[in-house]
């Protein structure tokens, strides 16, 4: 994507976040889904256990990801609100140029979806955020709003049922191309639009590739969900060799066991990091 | 609804919310959606402002509803859960056979779900959470293990771009109309599963309920955003007069100002129980 020149003192999300891809030769994103059971039996008797486990995940790949995608669920379940921004404070001081992409999937009408724009961008300080379609442009427009913000609508996503409505065919298209062309081509108007596509379905990566150009793609689903790296690079991949954040969260966090968890999930980000890199190369 | 047996030392949610109606002889739902700046002045510079509120509201209307609906967003945006939390325990105390709906509209893959489910029903002791049906049955499902609890899926939402992607053509029926199809037939074998049908859209309504039965519709859109009370429980009613939970969340919060806000809201709520009560008699 070139960069377009912006009055605004933020450059747009989509070219800090391509600025901070090139600056780490990575498309990791690391998804901080913390789950007290599973976490190191030293951190999880402490009350800030989820603040202090993603801290040490964060120093440990902070210089080899392009972003950090919290998945807002594994905070909300637990009432750790207080940790996930302490969380994404500690990024910022960290970490500045890693985008923060807070996962929350939100849809709703106008005048609520304000509220959860708010929620995102000003209590959490979010880059971007994950929103649901279904409820059509009029729900995501108070996201897009905020133009200096990424707004990353569900297209097609990771989970194995995803096709009982996404696949849905209307006229010849199923729905969840439809949904591709409708955010890239009617809901992009301020360029902050990028969409979720799951890895676990290559082929329809590609197909969203065609029809939506240089957009950018959260592509969830690698590892725990199954998606194979090459498959996915290779199939949604820019010419460019760029354009997907492929996310990874419990194939990092849980690499390893214990005391050397944080080792373990940097070797994880490096090892991802490789793969999707030499999959980019054997494609270009 | 009939009352089917149950091993569960809870009565099935739907059992319970049939049972409320009955005894206040209402399908009023209050939406507990608080706006800061909306607020009494006498109550905006306190720091527990929105439980205040709330209270108040509770105390006014709870003798002459079926539910009360906390919007979350309204809550997430300004770090207020605590604040939510201790309104859901007061609606317990208060009037503890009023329904409480927890308005989140999640969806996410099943293992995230798993959280929401979790954030929903444990923390805030929910009896009923809303939910989004674009990533399909797996996504929805550990919702749906809560066999006590209520799943209301998003069928044909009330604000005016929702047909963008509702109403597109599949095989000639419209996406909500599939949607309201898979969630009565497929998805409801614990008899757990509501709709949300805007009351903005009347004749929508009357196919929903042509194509689900005896199903309850959780029904937003009167007042602020238009919809009008007659046209909806003509169009939406079982045939028993029952089956709608009819929403109002600002036209009761805000219907009178300063002093007598809560004297207002309780007036504003049972001139709808009232419109509402018409409209069954002479549809009957």
């Amino acid at each position: 994507m070139t960069a377009t020149p912006s009055e605004s003192p933020v450059a747009p999300f989509c070219e800090r976040l391509e600025a901070q891809m090139h600056a780490t030769d990575s498309l990791v994103c690391v998804g901080l889904d913390p789950d007290i059971e599973r976490l190191p039996n030293h951190l999880r008797s402490r009350p800030d256990a989820i603040l202090q486990f993603n801290r040490a995940i964060i120093d440990a790949t902070c210089d080899m990801v392009c972003a950090y995608k919290p998945q807002i669920a594994h905070y909300a379940a637990v009432g750790a609100e207080d940790q996930l921004q302490d969380t994404i404070r500690y990024i910022r001081e960290r970490a500045p140029n890693v985008a923060v992409i807070l996962d929350s999937k939100r849809g709703d009408i106008g005048s609520t979806a304000e509220k959860y724009a708010r929620e995102a961008f000003e209590r959490y300080g979010a880059d971007a955020v994950t929103v649901n379609p279904y409820l059509g442009y009029d729900s995501v427009a108070p996201f897009l709003a905020h133009t200096d913000k990424g707004v990353i609508v569900l297209c097609k996503t990771s989970n194995a049922g995803s096709g009982e409505f996404q696949e849905l065919q209307v006229n010849g298209r199923k729905l969840y191309q439809i949904v591709a062309e409708h955010v890239a081509h009617q809901w992009n108007e301020h360029g902050n639009c990028l969409l979720v596509v799951g890895a676990t379905y290559p082929e329809e990566l590609a197909e969203v590739r065609q029809r939506t150009g240089d957009m950018i793609f959260l592509v969830p689903g690698i590892g725990a969900q199954g998606g194979d790296v090459d498959l996915a690079v290779s199939h949604g991949m820019r010419a460019d060799g760029g354009g997907l954040i492929i996310n990874s969260s419990r194939g990092i966090l849980y690499a390893g066991s214990d005391g050397q968890f944080a080792t373990a999930a940097r070797a994880a980000t490096d090892e991802l990091r490789l793969a999707i890199n030499c999959a980019r190369t054997s494609k270009s």
